[in-house]
């Protein structure tokens, strides 16, 4: 496959940014972010070319608890209007609904009603029938729809591809590679880009990356997929998100060559909200997430190792690598 | 040109890891290390697998006072035997000389008094004609020798090929790409490695790559050139080097098959030496160095916005841009 990065030196209008940090960074902090701060993001997002803007989950209100959880694990409508009005700007509103965890029935509103452009669908390998449902469900109700793929890494090649063919042929519109591990590297992205590429091409669908920062590959790997003609790549300011976190957007856009983005606003965001956030919360790369990344294993681990402000690197890999 | 990454599921006994610790990190203090630290660096090196170990600068003793660093600056061949004894290991020792900063004739003993196996002569490329000079010297001491062009992100491809035909006739053993601004993306890396690989094949020569982490894409790079056939990799513990630092080793090594490597002793030593060492000093990836490197320029502005724990990033991003 011909790298399509070299053709940058112009660009690719159809590549679009997706800002995850108050999604994939809501788990770090249970959502907690402040109205001024999610102001700050929005507007933010809106000058820096920016083209769609996660708010969060529409997660279940019967299995989280309200009180224990920041407003955007919720995502009411209401509460998107409050930042964004009638949203008179070019960026799009995305939010996550997770397999098994949303009534989504209820909770997701008619298009017509709702400030929310795209509903991004997120299962596992073996969820995809309920992902379909779900999938169906949107667009009936008039979104935009994406199908995030978690724990790529962890796919049979062939389960995979019957996976991906399934979604391909529901009315989903993008389908999501996300390397939730973070223990993809560059040229085996390479090979999973291509999967999806060539199944998302047989049926006019986008594809798009969601990466992760265990093994410093975030950015690389998304970089990797945009060369290789992924056009949807997520990214976080200060990469705020589980764990090691994500790719970063100040990375992302000082990398993308259309003049529509700029890096400017971003930086301001990054000294005025992002570097304050940063004493009070605690994410990206460090050790515990390069090893769980090394070995492929979800980075529960790592963020308990985290949490616990353990130093003792060198226990924790005998515990992460021991039979028992 | 196809990438061999895929051939490491088996791997490539050819590859060499180059830990440039002591050197590249000695600049973020002066060299100062502790004599307990480069022991058990050596102890960790060679228990790890690691093929070389630099162990600082051969610096001039008239251009630089030997009171106002340590002494891995000056790296005296009695320094390092006290480290190393009579070296009974399979890892091999490398110091780096710089063109035009180091008295060569007299501090380089010929290889059959001296522990050092690998003499790196580190240029810019208008100094070629120098670095032949030094490359000679050192060749007919009987050691081997490494060209290390730096700032290659700035070379013209035609001077580059120039600089390369003449160092490649020299009888220097190894090319180096040195990517002295964190500047380089892997696509742009993959097309250098070509460059460089495609000359050295040519005079038999072998290629070696040294990346900063200005855009977090140190480790990447490394890999990204590993595939394409670079067989020298540098890496630092825990990056450390100077402003963004390097690839890290602990990286590197989780990534490569070979079964001589071993992460486990690479793991021990962050704990005990480089978590205490990162307490005192400063480095790695941040914002200033992104900002640096996406502009390619000189990490200078950003190391002097670190030292100065500046938080101001938006104002350093308005001084590296002006045109005053």
């Amino acid at each position: 496959m011909e790298k399509e990065l070299s053709k940058l030196m112009g660009f690719r209008p159809e590549i679009k940014v997706v800002d995850a940090t108050l999604r994939d960074g809501g788990l770090v902090n249970d959502f907690y972010f402040t109205d001024e701060f999610v102001k700050e993001l929005y507007q933010t997002n809106v000058k820096a070319g920016v083209d769609y803007m996660e708010f969060g989950y529409k997660a279940s209100k019967e299995l989280f608890d309200v009180n224990k959880f920041g407003k955007w694990k919720f995502c009411d409508d209401d509460h998107i209007r409050e930042i964004t009005g009638d949203n008179n700007s070019p960026l799009k509103i995305a939010v996550m609904a997770d397999v098994g965890r949303c009534d989504f029935r209820k909770d997701i509103q008619e298009k017509s009603n709702s400030p929310i452009d795209l509903i991004r669908v997120a299962c596992y390998l073996h969820q995809i029938p309920a992902a379909v449902e779900m999938i169906e469900d949107a667009k009936s109700k008039g979104y935009e729809v994406s199908c995030n793929i978690m724990a790529v890494s962890n796919a049979q090649e062939a389960d995979l591809k019957i996976a991906l063919e399934t979604i391909a042929k529901s009315p989903a519109d993008i389908l999501y590679i996300v390397d939730s591990y973070g223990s993809i590297y560059p040229e085996q992205m390479a090979r999973l880009a291509d999967i999806f590429l060539n199944i998302a091409a047989k049926y006019s669908k986008q594809v798009g990356i969601h990466a992760h920062d265990n093994q410093k590959l975030a950015f690389a790997n998304t970089i990797e997929c945009c060369g290789d003609g992924v056009n949807y790549l997520d990214a976080t300011y200060a990469s705020m998100g589980r764990g090691a976190g994500n790719c970063s957007i100040e990375n992302l856009i000082g990398f993308l060559k259309n003049p529509k983005f700029n890096i400017y606003p971003v930086i301001k965001f990054l000294e005025e909200q992002m570097a304050p956030l940063k004493e009070q919360c605690k994410w990206g790369y460090d050790w515990q997430y390069l090893l769980t990344g090394i070995l492929n294993q979800h980075p529960r681990t790592a963020i308990a190792y985290t949490k616990d402000n353990r130093k003792d690197i060198t226990n924790f890999y005998k515990e992460i690598t021991s039979e028992s």
